[in-house]
């Protein structure tokens, strides 16, 4: 049974697997109030993913504890108390970020995992960061390279050290560093996946080939297919992303949204809002 | 300037990076009573990959916080108190393992450090785990693969789940999974590096290809070189391992020290005590 820990009444045990080893999965959850944008597909996720590692976490502890969460961060993050005072029935107030890290818990010997550890759940909250403009953002290439394993490819676990890298190189005025892997394919920003829209249809690289696949890629590609707009899950290079055909490039994350890129390295990149207005994360609020 | 936690005080904070990123690197050391195998050896490895990761630690606090470690832990781990009380001039008693882990420290933007951060050595003591006989043991080859990206290849970091994963698969009667990489290359153990003693001469791989270069083969590789032996730092594959070219396969570690291996799955190999007796870790007590 996960044992829930609340970051505010302290940390995890010295010698936790998720310390020592990055043995563990982590989830970052856009919170409007009580309710999670995309939260169901967070969960699932999480629990898709601790079954790859062999971690023993049930839907219904999960579940449990992001409602309590919920329940327990949302009135100090500005919920109204009054659910319907917002003009437009949106809560206006109240924007978060809900995260979970889940680890393997203590013990073991060296690498090899004690099965009989308990699996912790460290749960916090934190600020919503800047929300980029409609406008766009600029991005650029990162020197840091990603080496995905296919065994591992797409999960969001704790062994990030290749995105902490590439954040480093990040300037002021540069939102996300794309970065690729040693075949000089563009994989995935730091904190985002990349879409792009092209005259052959729109383009991601495949999950098998990312390092984190993100909730908010699946769910847009999803709304992408039922709207019968071709779909290529496919690597993507440089070449890719020349004007005229590219027709834009959009960074996905669960916390930031659907978010153009105006200009990446020196190439300016066309920008429209039409993406961002059929995939708004507010309507997927749990 | 680092800040030093004793682990039985308790962990890291629950931000801390270490812990949500992997954002640090470990070391292991082998101590007899207050003094550490290979401990100047370990203290530079960690200072230098700590500046590749661009983690602020100088020589003298991290030297201070080794001593301090020794004088607080050797105690309990069986040191006599005469220091010449041992027969053969050995502490025959007192055999323990100093662990060292270095994070960048709490805070920062996502996976964008913080300049402030200040880096957090967390220490801790352990039992030293059952030592392999001089017999030799059994090895396998894991499923779990490699992957190195060259651009943090033999660094120590957090970033160990490829290695959980293939310590996972370990089965009692196993000592050790050698893993590969996707070209089928042995790379190293789960927790040892490879040294195999072939008609042509040592092979290793090369620290470039490595995820975790280690201190014992460092030190190995120095002693040969010494007496004059070949060293070939070349990628090694299963064909290498064949006998009657292959005269011995060792696993090296700094907390085990060299280990023969006298099965490799079905294979049976030579085992000589030679290496084991040239490169012995007592002999490296500082």
């Amino acid at each position: 049974m996960v044992n829930v820990v609340w970051a505010e009444e302290g940390g995890l045990a010295a010698n936790d697997r998720g310390l020592t080893y990055g043995d563990g999965l982590f989830e970052t959850i856009r919170m409007q109030g009580q309710r999670g944008a995309l939260l169901g597909r967070h969960q699932r996720r999480l629990l898709a993913d601790a079954e790859r590692l062999g971690i023993t976490v049930t839907h219904d502890a999960l579940s449990r504890a992001c409602q309590l969460a919920a329940e327990r961060y949302a009135p100090g993050f500005g919920e109204k108390s009054d659910a319907h005072s917002g003009e437009d029935g949106w809560p206006g107030q109240g924007g978060w970020v809900l995260k979970l890290i889940l680890s393997r818990g203590p013990g073991g010997r060296g690498y090899r995992p004690d099965s009989n550890s308990r699996p912790q759940l460290l749960i916090s909250a934190g600020l919503l960061p800047p929300l980029p403009p409609a406008t766009g953002v600029v991005a650029d290439i990162a020197r840091q390279r990603l080496t995905v394993n296919p065994q591992l490819a797409g999960m969001k676990t704790l062994n990030r050290l290749e995105q902490v890298m590439a954040a480093r190189e990040l300037t002021d005025g540069v939102f996300e560093l794309i970065m690729r892997d040693h075949n000089d394919c563009l994989v995935e920003g730091t904190r985002t996946n990349l879409l792009a829209k092209t005259t052959a249809g729109w383009i991601t690289p495949p999950a098998t080939a990312l390092a984190v696949d993100g909730v908010m890629r699946q769910w847009v590609l999803d709304c992408l297919r039922r709207r019968g707009e071709p779909v290529l899950e496919r690597s993507l290079g440089l070449a890719d992303l020349r004007v005229p055909a590219c027709e834009g490039l959009y960074l996905l994350s669960s916390v930031l949204g659907v978010v153009p890129v105006y200009q990446l390295a020196d190439a300016h990149l066309p920008v429209t809002g039409g993406l961002a207005t059929i995939c708004d994360l507010l309507t997927t609020l749990e």
